[in-house]
């Protein structure tokens, strides 16, 4: 199949590339390295199956004309702003990068005839709410511009899809992690303890508790999806997700137990969550997804632990160019 | 206070301006005359608590530019393309006028710290639901690029109104209809009888069947819970319609029978909608918006009667700008 992947030089989009690549796949991978990294794509530059574009996807115009003689048979939409404390600052972040793109790739699938959709959904578009998130529950309020972006991206992938008969596939990913990770609170907790190893800055009170997936889990789940089961006409809507969760006092007890940190005093800026826009703690209801017959295979605990050991592996090697 | 209404000159704009000038307050009104009409305005011209800026809100910079030393207390979000229909052609119509707009007037508000927002959604964002529409339900799924446009407008307006501590109202019209109307069905069936007196096209079966609100109505409703009631901080939407509805061949009946067209043929062109995008019935639970004490004075019958009465007396004034 001939597969378009936007922000493929990305965290998930590169293990998705290489996956797709694997089972033979040709893949057209758009990226502006805004997130995404040359180093991520490299490795693939040889594969004559392989073709990548340097574009930003929020400027329509280019990125039409640079792909509007290709046929492909699905596009996998990553390309997004991932980090929503940054896309808080300036509303214009998430505003191009995540809802820009989107809007964009769905004119380019109108133009071009290309009638498969997959969507990177986020867990963010619920806001804040009590009870269990399962996919049709109403009422969202995102208290984000990542979650009102992502939120507004599924309204015009509805009407788009219902007005061009596109077969879509939206995953609501919760807290994804894993090799090439580019930011997150993993990645603040290390950086803090290799310049201070005696204490630890925590935002918040340390209870937000959120499921973190394993990105292998969810490469697995997005493959299965769009091309081991037959993807029907309209819209279907999965939370991707792991029925566990980990609180953020947790992850920074794994990240000193793994990287060999002890007696280290955790301080708390306070407040139950880290910062406005940020959603303390959720849970999903995983039973539409389970019930198609996936399920994650790591907990959130091991998907943070195993992400830790991953970094420790990785954190002396002169060539390592995936975190900082 | 200090008013901003875009769409001001539109058909439902230009009875709110008029209202809120009538309560004495001073009136921006921003239109760029894509449905609006200079004619609907002109009479308010004299008035020095009313100012009009010709301009495109869709175009950013430079409505950010000439409103930005304004101080408004409130804005009334109205801007938008109107005509599902033709909008049902060339997504770029929806996302330029209905969901561009809305973008630029959060971002106005966020630039010159405006905190009230009154924002008109729609029906339209449902999708093609067979329960009764609450405010609250979930799985929505537009099948127009106007519905996705709206709803796509509603997430950015939850996460803006979240980050900048806004107080904001949306209303979810239904069809709304009255003098200055400018497209829709009954337009259609007037001037097709007009041209031949004896066949009337009806497009679909003609059991379509929606409810229609008198623009007076709505317009009670929209200065109630905006200026007579406190807005609280954060999001509230409410179904603003009407308990009863008016099938398409009631309409097609009402308007041979206030203009006296006798032993008209209806043409019905077949299939249960009008065309692609268009929602073939619905009806809202108004059981929230009741509870605040406010209900329609007019059934959808009676507006439908009434407003094809109002054309009827104003069809032979040389001077009649409203309708074509």
């Amino acid at each position: 199949m001939k597969i378009l992947v936007t922000g493929g030089a990305g965290f998930i989009g590169t293990h998705l590339v290489r996956e797709l690549l694997k089972r033979g796949h040709e893949v057209v991978v758009v990226d502006n390295f805004t997130l995404g990294k040359e180093e991520n794509v490299n490795c693939f530059r040889d594969n004559s199956n392989y073709k990548f574009y340097n574009l930003d996807i929020a400027k329509g115009n280019e990125f039409w004309e640079a792909l509007k003689e290709k046929k492909f048979d699905i596009v996998y939409h990553l390309a997004a702003n991932s980090d929503i404390q940054k896309g808080s600052k300036n509303p214009s972040v998430d505003y191009n990068d995540t809802f820009m793109t989107t809007v964009n790739t769905l004119e380019l699938m109108r133009r071009i005839g290309c009638k498969k959709l997959f969507f990177s959904s986020t867990s963010a578009v619920y806001g804040e709410k009590q009870e269990l998130l399962s996919e049709n529950i109403g009422d969202l309020k995102p208290i984000s511009y990542y979650g009102g972006a992502k939120l507004a991206s599924e309204s015009f992938i509805q009407s788009y899809s219902f007005m061009n008969d596109f077969s879509t596939v939206i995953f609501r990913f919760p807290n994804v992690i894993g090799p090439n990770l580019t930011h997150g609170v993993i990645y603040d907790f290390i950086r803090k303890l290799q310049n201070n190893p005696n204490e630890l800055e925590i935002l918040g009170n340390g209870t937000q508790t959120k499921p973190y997936i394993y990105v292998f889990d969810l490469i697995d789940a997005i493959v299965k999806f769009t091309l081991d089961i037959d993807m029907l006409q309209g819209v279907e809507i999965y939370n991707a997700g792991v029925e566990s969760a980990t609180s953020v006092t947790t992850i920074a007890d794994i990240v000193c137990e793994e990287l060999g940190y002890k007696d280290v005093k955790y301080h708390y800026t306070g407040g139950n969550v880290g910062w406005k826009g940020d959603v303390p703690k959720f849970q999903y209801d995983l039973t539409k997804i389970h019930n198609v017959g996936w399920t994650a295979s790591k907990t959130s605990d091991e998907a943070v632990r195993e992400t830790v050991r991953y970094i420790k592996e990785h954190l002396n090697e002169s060539s390592y160019n995936g975190w900082w």
